[in-house]
C-alpha cells in the first residue's frame, strides 16, 4: 500500500534515472537484460533509487521493453529501490499493474495537435485515461502511484511555443483525476530557464502537497540550467538519464534528458543531498559502453572528474 | 577618448566571444591569421562586437599570438567592434599600449598560492601591476578600457575552495585600483549556479555602476546554468567561445569555456537581447573545424537548431 510521500520524501529532492526507458526509446541496439540489470544494481549502488525501468507499450514496436516485467522484478528485490513504468492506455495500466511496478506514468499532450500525432486521442480522451488508471489503482492491492507527464509542456514539435496556461490546466485536470504527480516535460529541450522556473512555479502552486516532476531534455544545452530553474521554482523531483542517453526523434543529432551524473552534481552544489555517489555514478557508464557503443555519451563530471579529485591529480602532476 | 559606458553600454547584456584567446591557450594547432580573421569578419556578420584577441604574452611560449597586432587592426576596422588583449606585466600594457587595443586585460589569482604559481608574484604585486595599467591607460592618448579578472575566484586548482571574502576584497583593490570593470572567473569550472549567484551578487554590489564579467567554463556541464544565475545576479558582461574551443590544463579532457552559441540563446531565451543571429554564429564553426579538425567542438544549438526551425523541418519530414 504505497504512498507517494513514502516514496517521494518530503524535504528533499529526488533524481530519477530514466535512461532505462526514455534513453532507450530511439536506440537501434539495446543493453541485454543482464545489463540492464547490472545497470541497475551498479547505480543502487551508487545510491539511486528511482527507476524508469520500461514501458509496457506493444513489444513488437518496441522490442527494448520486452523484458519489462523482468526489470521491474529487478528494481523491487532492492530494498528501498522504486521502479517506474510507461503505459499510454488501459490494457498497459493492466499488464503493468499485474507486473508489480511502484509507479505507473502516462501522458497527456500539451497541444491537442500533438495529442492527435502522437497518440491519436484528444487531450480530453487522455485524461479520462488517467482517471481510469487512477480508478484501477484504488481498486488494486499494491495501489502504486500515478504519475502523469505533460509531454511538450515548453514547447510542441507540431505547433511551436505553448500557452503555460494550457499546461496550468491540463495539470489541474490531472490532479482532479486522481494523479500523484505531475510531471512538466520539456520533451523537445525547446525552452530556457526562465520558462521552465515560471511553469514549474505555477505547476507547483496548484499542486499544493502533491510533489512535481520536472523531466528535461538537453537537446540544445539548456538542460542543466532548466534544471536549476526548476529546483529554485520548487520541483521536488528531477529526471535524468546515465551520459544524456537518448535523443529525441524531432531534432536529429540531439542530446537525450539531462545527464545524470552532472545533475548530481548540480543538485549537491546547490545544497541538495542527492545521496548518489557522483563516482561510482560515472563508473557504470562503462556497461552503456560496452552495450551501446554506436551511442554517444555526454556529461561534463564524466570527463573532468570531481573539482577536488581531478585538481589533487593535476596538482601531483606538476 | 574611450568610456567603459560606451564600449559596454548599461541596460543591456554583452556577451564576448574569447575563443580566440582563451580558446586558443592550449591548442597545439591553430588558425592561420586570415582563418582568424575571416572568423571575427563572419562573427562581425552576426553581430558580435566583443572579441578577446590575443595575449602580449611571450611570443615563444604563444606562437598562437604572435599575430596579435595584426588582429587587433583586424577587429579595430569594423565599425562598434571591440578588441581586448590579455597582459601579464607592464612591457605587455606598453606593448598593447602600443597596439591601440580597445581593452587591455589582465589578471589576479584568487588565491596566493596560485598567485605564486601561475605568475610567480603575490597578488599585491598583481594588484601594483594593474594600478601601473591604470597610470598607463590614464596617460595614454586613446585610453583603452582596463578591465581585471579575478582568475580561480569559484575554486582554485591548487588549493580548493575559495572564500567569497577574498574574491570580494581583491575586487575592491581592483576597483579602487582603477579597473573599469572586474571579471570574476571560474577558471577551472569548479563550481555550481549557487556559488557563482551569490558570488556575483557580491562583487555587482561592490561595482556600483561600473560593470562586472563572469568569465565561465564548462568543465562539469555546469556552464549554462552558471552563466543564467551570474545574469539573475546582475553581471552584464558574460563570456563564451564557439563551439566552447578551449580546454582546461587542470582537467584533462575537459571543455573549455562556455559555449558561446548556446549562451546566445540563454540569454535571448531569458529576455536579454543579444544582437546576436544564432544561425550564422553556429556556421562560423565551419572555420574552426577546417582550421583545427582535431579540436572537439561542442554545444546544443549546432546539433539541434534553433526550436523552431529543426522542428518545421522536423515536422514537414513527418
Amino acid at each position: 500500500m504505497s504512498n507517494v510521500h513514502d516514496i517521494y520524501p518530503d524535504g528533499r529532492i529526488t533524481l530519477r534515472e530514466v535512461g532505462l526507458r526514455d534513453g532507450l526509446q530511439l536506440v537501434k541496439t539495446f543493453p541485454s537484460t543482464a545489463a540492464k540489470r547490472r545497470w541497475i544494481e551498479r547505480e543502487y549502488d551508487a545510491g539511486v533509487r528511482h527507476f524508469e525501468v520500461g514501458s509496457f507499450l506493444p513489444q513488437k514496436t518496441f522490442p527494448q521493453f520486452a523484458d519489462v516485467r523482468e526489470i521491474v522484478a529487478t528494481v523491487a528485490a532492492l530494498p528501498g529501490a522504486h521502479g517506474i513504468a510507461l503505459v499510454l492506455n488501459e490494457r498497459g495500466a493492466n499488464e503493468a499493474l499485474g507486473s508489480g511496478v511502484a509507479e505507473i506514468a502516462s501522458v497527456v499532450s500539451a497541444t491537442e495537435e500533438h495529442s492527435q500525432a502522437n497518440a491519436n486521442r484528444s487531450r480530453e480522451q487522455a485524461i479520462a485515461n488517467v482517471r481510469r488508471m487512477c480508478d484501477l489503482r484504488d481498486a488494486s492491492a499494491h495501489r502504486p502511484v500515478v504519475s502523469v507527464a505533460i509531454s511538450m509542456a515548453l514547447g510542441c514539435s507540431i505547433t511551436g511555443a505553448v500557452d503555460p496556461k494550457e499546461v496550468i490546466r491540463l495539470s489541474e485536470k490531472c490532479f482532479e483525476a486522481g494523479a500523484d504527480i505531475v510531471a512538466v516535460a520539456d520533451t523537445v529541450g525547446y525552452s530556457g530557464p526562465k520558462a521552465v522556473g515560471e511553469l514549474t512555479e505555477a505547476v507547483v502552486k496548484i499542486a499544493g502537497r502533491k510533489p512535481v516532476c520536472v523531466h528535461l531534455h538537453d537537446t540544445r544545452g539548456m538542460g542543466i540550467a532548466n534544471a536549476s530553474a526548476a529546483l529554485d521554482a520548487g520541483a521536488r523531483i528531477l529526471d535524468g538519464s546515465l551520459g544524456g542517453l537518448g535523443g529525441c526523434p524531432f531534432a536529429p543529432g540531439a542530446t537525450g534528458n539531462v545527464v545524470f551524473e552532472d545533475l548530481v552534481f548540480l543538485c549537491e552544489s546547490k545544497g541538495f543531498a542527492t545521496g548518489i555517489d557522483i563516482e561510482k555514478l560515472v563508473g557504470v557508464r562503462a556497461i552503456l559502453r560496452d552495450e551501446m557503443p554506436h551511442e554517444a555519451l555526454y556529461g561534463g563530471l564524466a570527463r573532468a572528474g570531481l573539482p577536488g579529485k581531478s585538481i589533487k591529480v593535476a596538482a601531483a602532476a606538476e
